[in-house]
């Protein structure tokens, strides 16, 4: 097999592995070493990602992203407690049931702005206290960065925090893109997310250059017990573990996950500069990570799909997500606004 | 990070990554792919790896084991449906109430020999059946080779299947060292399987010596469909999924899985046979296939440990399990036993 | 023990046995009877109410209304399939998260109006058909009459059912309060439901004066071996079957469901006649079965709830509700206004 | 609809409602009363049940006896928490899977004497404590009297309670047939169950005499939340709880579940003492409670099935089960055994 040719903005997992994580794996790759994470380079790893997070009570290598969410919801949660979270967050629209089926977590969702939620449109969900007719709010989860490409400010962060904590909940946040997030706030991974008052957290590795990869974070205590069995009750529990913690240290190595963010981050700003002058097109989100959304003409889409993978975000209303990653380089988003325009030109 | 320099007999999951399996890796590392399994490299796998097993109806790529198991048996039973299988399943006993917890399945499970289930021992559990105050038997599920290191032959997986499709259950096999078992029985994985009439299973990467990596493979084209949701609400659908499908790529290269197979079984038997003649070693199971269980004097047992990683298996009985795995070489074992003969003697 | 005195609206289950169905439990109590729905008595009230509905496939007794929602929508969904309901449905914000952790199914609510959805509101939810990531709608779930008192129109349901059934979903019926929509209709049970399209239904028998007992319809033979499985695996299957039987069949014979609900209709037109004319309440909903909804300010609300048992339904809009029963009284109805007109003047 | 005519030994729920049942139902049925236990008769036996165990944390009335055993498994189990029973426990043959696809709860099952539990059966099973792989044992389920009509006594009660609680673990009792337990040890409630011990509790009403109803009986307070969310989620929660409640209170009246048991058990054993004398037939089971286990020829159950209900316990051995109840009078037994005497003369 041989790698391939197109090159697109389909997602940040469209691309491949960071080479120095690529490397990383290679470096630990003889010997033996206990499996399902009793090695030493998983041991050493934890230590060094709850350092990174200030001082996490916990840290749980995972498989992927709606793992880490749903071991870590599922470790938060009593049977009849529920989770509130954005109507367009991953754990609500891209993991297939999985909160309901597999973490028997009922959803409480309310439309975000952006992908955003404030503590104005959580607060009327904390309701019903105490009534067991009702689920029990336990949980608000949120999106740093968003599945919207905006990015939540450190005030905003605080101002959930407090929301939750107030009444009893855990902030937890789903930082599948973390990285870019930190980026864009000129934050460490602690500032942009624990750091105001995050309690749970899953940490992407996978968008983030690594081959797979995500790392729960947790900052209390009592649920370092439950993520345990919940982890490998929740099929996320890989055996060769060290190859997973290799890839992490590589990330927290010379700062690639900043390298990698930032480059990210730039190209989608790059990109979003060079298709905001385009007539036709308009950015329909802030552009404050590594994503860019926008209203494109639907003839203009089918075009465009001709060329370049990416996804058609909201077919009726013709908003389109081109998102950028570690390997996207400037010729890529020049290529792709000068195809773009074209097809623009063509259309008239 | 560096490679670990100490070896031992802990499990074929405590050895790292064959060269050719990363060198796969490192070969489609460009260029940018769709994820969740739309790229080039998941169709020609999911078509190589249904060829091998005589035709499948369908071929999905899975983290780990735990995680195939489950998608399987998930996609295999309505909710009041049950799965027959031995006493030391590791669905039974290693999967943290996974099945149950996580798929909802009653495990009716009854005492093997050996690891190994007969028609004798599984159909007095095909009882009560239209009876809605029991669990319904849907699958009966072994293990290829067994967690006590057995093979079953191809005339005791005919009459298995059988047995089970006279019933109108499914046969399932836990296949996560199936490439043991076929180099055992001298046959490709089609033959120590899905060729005796094996509905659905769990292909082992893993252990054969991939980062990670297992395949379900399913012979009944009306699982397909479920399979494909129920991997991705399961946890277990990766999103660089072109990683995993290099890898069984190469496994299937050059019979790559055979020679490491062959090579666990081969350093297995040598360890047996030497181990075999040693005063105060009796060697407990039959051995068919890369394990090799004994009983040794309990402070022999604890003297070892101090050289060589490997896990006690029955503390009551004084069993221990030695594992070896594609990357054991002669001088391994016969360090092994040099220093097991030692400790015996020690102990007089 | 004896009884209480205190009367209310707060709901039609706060109202007692109707005599004519504790008579039917009665006269059925001597001799023996094999349980669990093994009995004359329950085979023949099956065939009764099969026979109400229009000829429904399948009958099975509840023990209560959450119970007969989840046991249908159990039968209806593969774990990957999801309900699209209102937001305001008992299935949604009463079921104590049942629906997800008992049935592990995901809803999809959407706002209603005045608790009844429409074809315009349902259809944007009939998305990603075929996508894995998301959960695939299987069943659109309404409730007749709805919680907030509100009654489908025939032509309505019917529109519904043709949405349902062209994108191959389910109509399915909370009819927790189907009697009082079927009298609203001027129609009898199966021309209020079943007999515009609805596919699967809870038949609500306490909240019509029964002690305890529901019946889930299904029209769908393939659902009848699914229902049987799944009521006695959620819980829902009564030993002493036959006082559940009795119970119904004392239901349809003289026609006591419809003489029951209209009386408690009749009794809500008029409660909302004679408060409606107070100066300081406002009418919220179509009063169309047998409750009332109304803005009350706070203080008369909370001198009222001295007197009298109801439910603050909405605490930030000042909104409560209102419920007659089979046995509410004229006088009941009279004391009721007496009282809200003197407190609303204590107010002045 | 009228009573049936047809007598048998089926069950002890074949039987009707206990008359005093029946006239405490009747007693409460007028005006009107809050729903799901918010009313003053719920709250009264909740008391008075608490007291006759001896001081209980908590007791929820349920629906039935697989609903109170799940409901209180489920609030004693975190989600890889596993439940030790006998392999002839309700929980595990007869609840249609619930415990495990409404719980999540894995069962480790065991063969018992006689339906009966001891430490050294249990023991072995208290294994693998921390090991994330496995299931944790937490709760240790026995049902007193047994599925097999055997009793434990106090003494064999504290070894299990002591065991259980040397290695932290509940003791939990389905008491469906608490009362004909209490009976043969000559003790009350309490003494026969939580006076040795146990921590949770199913207690049976409706096998002693109740149209329908259990209590689930704790003695942690810290149970008593869990519990509280549980019944309702689990489908437990009568809306018309009053019924349940007075059904309760005429069982504690004038010691009403101690006559109905007394004469249950002492139709078993008449029965069992007459059955004992025919040549043919070996009693199988110590005679403990109210049911009389028994081998008899095939052609003899065939026959004698054409005149009274008795259910098959084990086919392959030829083990009839005849189980007596609240209502069983002298002349069921003596017409039963004539009848049996009979078909074993035709036999010669």
């Amino acid at each position: 097999m041989s790698a391939p040719a197109r090159r697109g903005f389909a997602s940040d997992n469209a691309s491949g592995i960071h080479p120095e994580a690529l490397a990383a794996i290679a470096a630990v790759n003889s010997g033996h070493a206990f499996g399902y994470g009793h090695d030493p380079y998983t041991r050493a790893v934890e230590e060094r990602l709850a350092d990174a997070f200030g001082g996490a009570a916990g840290v749980f290598l995972a498989f992927n992203g709606s793992g880490a969410n749903v071991v870590g919801l599922r470790a938060a949660c009593r049977p009849w407690e529920a989770v509130i979270c954005a109507d367009t967050a991953h754990l609500n629209v891209d993991e297939g049931g999985a909160p309901e089926r597999i973490g028997g977590i009922k959803l409480l969702s309310v439309e975000g702005e952006h992908g955003k939620l404030t503590p104005a449109l959580v607060e009327p969900l904390i309701a019903r206290i105490g009534d067991e007719h009702a689920v029990q709010p336990r949980v608000l989860s949120i999106t740093q960065a968003t599945e919207l490409g905006t990015v939540y400010t450190t005030d905003e962060l605080r101002a959930l925090a407090a929301l939750a904590h107030d009444h009893g909940l855990l902030l937890h946040v789903d930082g599948a893109r973390l990285a870019n997030a930190a980026v864009t706030l000129g934050l460490d991974l602690h500032g942009a997310s624990t750091g105001c008052g995050v309690d749970l957290l899953s940490l992407g590795g996978t968008k983030n250059g690594l081959l797979a990869g995500e790392a729960i974070v947790v900052m209390r205590a009592e649920l370092t017990e439950p993520l345990r069995y919940l982890r490998k009750q929740s099929l996320q529990l890989a055996s060769k573990m060290r190859f997973l913690a290799a890839q992490f240290d590589a990330l927290l190595s010379d700062s690639l996950w900043q390298r990698s963010a930032a480059h990210a981050n730039a190209m989608a700003t790059r990109l979003a500069d060079a298709v905001g002058r385009l007539e036709g097109v308009r950015i329909t989100r802030p552009v404050q990570a590594n994503a860019v959304f926008a209203v494109v003409p639907p003839a203009v889409t089918r075009a465009l799909l001709q060329q370049f993978d990416f996804y058609v975000w909201d077919e009726a209303a013709g908003e389109v997500r081109w998102m950028c990653s570690w390997d996207t380089t400037e010729e890529d988003v020049e290529a792709f606004v000068a195809a773009l325009r074209e097809c623009l030109l063509a259309r008239r």
